[in-house]
């Protein structure tokens, strides 16, 4: 384990107060080298854990800040280490020199998440709900906070070990019978029960994987592709969906998602709009090259919004759905009938398709086109309890877990060995206990912990 | 006095960590009522100021963060109110959340500045040490980090009080003079003393005041007009200035300017480029309203760098050196020959000019160039001590100290009766005793308070 002491500037930059955090064997010690306190004081090394004490960081003699000194004694810290923090006027210029003096006091700069990289060494949490601290920090909804605040006090976790710990007692008593292997009939793990568990840990995993769908809603966005030919008001009803009235959800800096562009909360349901290329309308034929790009992005998205222009409805309608309606199968498509200020549309289709007439320009029936939004996001209610799935390394475990479980399944309908059974219920517990982070590897510790942003 | 509990959050969106402040007479009642503890805790409200306690903080049983409160007891706080500060994962929605359940509490949102508005109101520190608050928080550099840092500490105050005191007694004195009026001959107050100590204190006025010129500069940059023709690389050049290689100088937020555009940090300066119209080179006259606004750009210049095409040296030279050389009186000029890549300048003026060829295209001799502009900039070398006015609320005080003190003098040299100069000398104690904020209206302080940042 790594014992060196570790620095960090916790806040972001530009508020009233600054926090560094400084944790590791030497906190205390190079923090109480740092800290002037007023005379008769007690030092900071005498002082005891979950106490504050006032004081200046000086270099040469000038004073650099008046702060304010947590201490936290090991156990008793986020880390499960001796720590302190600093919390200084939030000004860079003194954050940068309090962290100057602190590494030539023998600090090094923490890396990214390296603070929630050694509570979870230190057994403070369990992987999963490590990961979780940065969904918690990234999260801008209340869906979004609860997913992680569940993951984080363990509600995935807790499911998981159910499974794995039922498991285990399996494969014991399994490998009891292969103990006492010359008594052929001997069979101490009961094949019915087992079938009973293994049906039961396949249906909570589908359940699970399934949940992905949701969980990666929840925390990317509803994806939404805005298809349409150039000229049909693509671009205004954009604008207008994005900018009217409610805050544009930002980009989270640190957390694992990549840049999030154009999401916007309608209803408190997160919109993720995907831009696609105006298909542009030629007489004869569709460039080939924009509508395949605009076809893939079709595929990834969970609602589809056919832009159409008002005055050239039937036009547009039947030049695009011979592409355009195959690709939509089991998304939900809305057809959004633009430039109804103008005239009304003149044409709709039949009534399978959910149409909707607006004036993007106006805003015109733009609370409408929403409140569809709204409804075709379906998003289920969440409740406290509910574990859902939001992180593709999870999800990768949990596929994994499912495939030697339906080997399981598989090997006692074949009525396979004990020793054959064995292996493939070792590796569904293997990757169960993968996700908590019991085997986890150096390699996918640093993959993980090097996506948080640095302070955490 | 206003007893409300307040609460901010005193950190930037975006961190790791998020601290929420909480102050007033029922601050820790309401934390209290909104933290959940471990079974068997200590309640808050029974703990000790200067300790930390971790917690939880629900709403209608759901978890929304666990937390690590502050607590803190008047008078030992920074406004010298009951105090806790929340620190929570800094998710911008679980904020937002805790501020709502604080609100629901019975605390009220904090106004800018209004922390150090109590403490100011609390005794905590001196008006100019509050106002030194904002100052140290937008610090950017070591030399506004001292100034601020100077100021905080007291530096000025102790400055003035000092000659206050000594004003005071005299007044004193004179005063008792009158209460003896009968007696005309009798003269307490030595009129030689007090002849020396009006200069001293005349003197101390005049270079407080004349350094806030120099405060100006290293709080909001060295000003730098870049003037010339249209056509002489003028932006090319600026561009060239602000982008390598260095940071440019953000604007920050909740400080007392206004938004400072183009600054950047030269060998530890900070330059404010002021922009000009270029001026059109028009054979028979030069457009009037174009170069009557440079002009008066170059008014408010310390440094102005005169773009020159090396093509066209003596041209240029000759046809604007008419009007720029007589505005330029007192400041630094630098002629800068640019496009010198293309062709050597032809012409150099005679060696009263600072001269130099670069190519602002290529980069080439622009390091020179920054070296010309910091001997230019020609800062005052500062030690912790020193006194340096930055604050144009001082500044309008100080000034009208100093008309005070020239009555002073003059009713001293002609003479005049104690009462005369007593209404003198009180008018500049006055003044003197704004500065700090002991005679200063609730108007005032609103302006200049607002001024600050939110949780500050």
């Amino acid at each position: 384990m790594n014992e060196d002491t570790i620095c960090a500037i916790a806040t972001a930059q530009g508020g009233a107060l600054g926090i560094i955090r400084v944790s590791g064997r030497e906190a205390i010690a190079i923090t109480a080298r740092l800290l002037t306190l007023p005379p008769g004081a007690e030092p900071l090394n005498h002082r005891r854990s979950h106490t504050l004490v006032r004081g200046q960081i000086c270099r040469h003699g000038e004073v650099v800040d008046d702060v304010l000194v947590s201490l936290f004694r090991a156990p008793h810290s986020y880390t499960g280490e001796e720590s302190t923090e600093i919390s200084c006027h939030g000004s860079p210029y003194i954050l940068q020199e309090v962290m100057q003096l602190l590494i030539e006091q023998g600090c090094r700069m923490a890396q990214p998440g390296e603070y929630t990289r050694r509570a979870f060494l230190h057994g403070k949490m369990d992987l999963s709900q490590a990961e979780a601290v940065a969904d918690l920090i990234a999260s801008t909804s209340a869906a979004t906070h609860r997913l992680a605040m569940n993951q984080m006090r363990g509600g995935f976790s807790r499911e998981l070990s159910a499974l794995r710990d039922r498991l285990l007692h399996f494969t014991s008593l399994i490998e009891l019978e292969l103990d006492f292997s010359d008594h052929e009939e001997l069979e101490f793990a009961d094949r019915t029960a087992l079938c009973r568990l293994a049906d039961e840990i396949a249906s909570v995993l589908a359940r699970l994987i399934h949940s992905f769908g949701v969980g990666n809603v929840l925390k990317n966005g509803v994806p939404v592709a805005i298809v349409g030919e150039t000229n049909a008001g693509k671009s205004t009803l954009l604008n207008v969906l994005l900018n009217e009235e409610r805050a544009i959800v930002s980009e989270i800096h640190g957390t694992t998602r990549d840049v999030i562009e154009d999401c916007v909360n309608i209803g408190g349901v997160t919109f993720r709009f995907i831009d696609t290329a105006g298909i542009r309308q030629t007489t004869d034929r569709i460039e080939t090259l924009g509508i395949e790009r605009t076809f893939q992005k079709i595929a990834q998205a969970q609602i589809v919004l056919w832009v159409i222009d008002s005055a050239e409805a039937r036009e547009q309608f039947e030049a695009l759905s011979p592409q355009l309606l195959p690709l939509t199968a089991g998304k939900q498509l809305i057809l959004v009938f633009n430039k109804a200020d103008v005239a009304p549309p003149a044409f709709f289709p039949d009534d399978r398709f959910t149409c909707i007439a607006v004036s993007a320009k106006n805003s015109g029936q733009i609370d409408l086109l929403e409140e569809k939004l709204v409804e075709a996001a379906r998003l289920p209610e969440l409740s406290q309890g509910d574990v859902i799935v939001t992180n593709v390394r999870h999800l990768e475990a949990l596929t994994h877990a499912q495939a030697s479980i339906h080997r399981v399944q598989q090997g006692l309908a074949d009525g396979l060995s004990g020793d054959f059974l064995s292996q493939d219920i070792r590796e569904c517990i293997y990757f169960l206990s993968d996700i908590v982070g019991e085997v986890t590897t150096d390699m996918v510790l640093e993959n993980i912990f090097r996506n948080f942003c640095i302070g955490k």
